[in-house]
């Protein structure tokens, strides 16, 4: 199975790499962005063929590893 | 309007992030891992307040900053 894992910063941390993407778009000449925000987009191919146990496994390895809960939010999207 | 932009490696470019998330998913005791890959989660929040022009928009800001067209793929998801 395939797993795609989106990893986000918080709402209220600060996203050094969202800003210098915004600064930079305004200085580019794109005038109409109000927020940028960066995250990280990781693709799993897994093993694991039943859905149920592929996201309780990508689930252990977010916390364990791919995101820092502390500052992070991650989404999971398991596909066939 | 919200913008969502993916920015991957293309297929067959090596991406060292993924690597080492293998390998430390590997040590860390999660075995059935055949692939990572690691790419970019880039969310925007536009002025522009018609789909096609925004959809525009951010294929020109993929194409001059945020993605690396020679390595990189990009998708764009426009939202309401």
């Amino acid at each position: 199975m395939k797993a795609k894992v989106h990893v986000t910063l918080k709402n209220g941390v600060l996203d050094p790499q969202g800003k210098a993407i915004e600064h930079t778009l305004g200085s580019l000449g794109f005038k109409g962005v109000k927020q940028a925000r960066q995250g990280k987009f990781i693709e799993l191919d897994l093993a694991e063929t039943d859905a149920d146990k592929a996201r309780a496994q990508v689930d252990e390895m977010c916390k364990k590893l791919l995101a820092n809960t502390v500052i992070e939010n991650y989404t999971i999207d398991i596909e066939g």
